[in-house]
């Protein structure tokens, strides 16, 4: 399992007209917090996408439980349970403090400049075979 | 069933440096598809707010199968299949012509100011038993 | 001068806990009002952006007289006084029937892929001539 | 003179297909900005919407010198230079670095929930004569 933790504060921005954050501000929470996840992993999504790596979100379910405010401060919690392979599946849950607001699943495959699905770079499937050993 | 179609033209602010539209961009396009369809059926989403009613997300699941790009003209084809009760439950197609690039669903509840859950508005009620009847 | 209009009808994304819209929200409505005036002009903004050639801001100001709401339908008026020479400087106003909300400026100049200023198109110095004539 | 800092780290959503930052991007993190910087002079913005003051965005203009990229971390630098009166002048520079990316004005006055203007609180205006004492 990979697992990661990283801190937001609620942009007045990312509120609506309901007084509280929009639905879709929560997006890119998820993209932040995989981004970190990812960094955590050894990979940088920047570099990975000067190498010409895309690593694109297939589809995404996201559950609203309770709403984030402005000047909250949350975490979002990102956590890759298997082995990545051709899918990569990760699993979001957004709190302030002990209080669960929101959870999520994303899935993705990487693909290349062109948009056709390619093979993760080698070091990467290395780095999954080592860190997932016996669970793959 | 409810059937509404809107046309979405693609901002240059919706794209990332993938050269795509970024996959967060299509949520507000949802939005704009069900605040049509509610305005087909009779009801406005501004009035509603007026008086008192949201209609927040509850949960939200998007799948992603071809991009769409700056400057293209979408459809985005908002479908509620079921008589709503307690949950409205909807589905939407986002096209490019013929070419079908994104599917999605969305679940709503009523809420009240204060955040609580409340009964539709009566003739919210009426109006779906009228159009789903024996349907429900 | 050229001059453009285009019709927005402003979505629940769009505002903020004020109730309102964010006030960051109205800076994509003028790229869409430049796209829309570029269009009439005979320049597509993707086919100058597939051509190699992008028109980014150089600066922008942007006044709010009174605000817009969800659902409001604002015009966004679009115009360039002076013909274009290095700089491209475009004037908006964005109307809510006949009220004023928002006055605007910006300017913008031709800059290759490399991001590197260039001379704008040869079609588009010779239509900027042809439609300016007297006036530069 | 008032003056704070805060640290931003640039995330995918926020760029475009230019492969930069969008220009409306930076819009939000002025405001992240100054929600600092009055924090950090005691008025906590979120506290001073709860007891009913707004201090909405009257005008805004922004300079983009050089553009900020994915992952980027960059600092944006918030001043307040005069002691603010009815009007409160905000100056921003954005930096990479040692590199200035974007400098920017917004002037905000204090409106109340009703949206007409109001005085500022009088602890703020205390705050303000105490900080700015001779210079206004």
């Amino acid at each position: 399992m990979l697992e990661s933790r990283t801190l937001i504060q609620v942009r007045f921005a990312e509120t609506d007209m309901m007084g509280i954050v929009y639905h879709g501000s929560y997006i890119p929470w998820l993209e932040v917090g995989r981004t970190r996840l990812f960094e955590e992993f050894g990979f940088n999504y920047r570099k990975l996408h000067e190498a010409g790596y895309h690593v694109p979100v297939l589809d995404l379910s996201i559950k609203y439980l309770s709403p984030a405010r402005y000047d909250d401060e949350v975490t979002v919690k990102t956590v890759v349970r298997e082995k990545p392979g051709i899918r990569i599946k990760i699993e979001y849950e957004i709190l302030r403090g002990d209080q669960l607001l929101v959870t999520a699943r994303t899935q993705h495959a990487f693909i290349n400049h062109a948009g056709a699905p390619t093979r993760p770079p080698a070091d990467f499937l290395a780095a999954c075979t080592r860190h997932f050993s016996g669970a793959g």
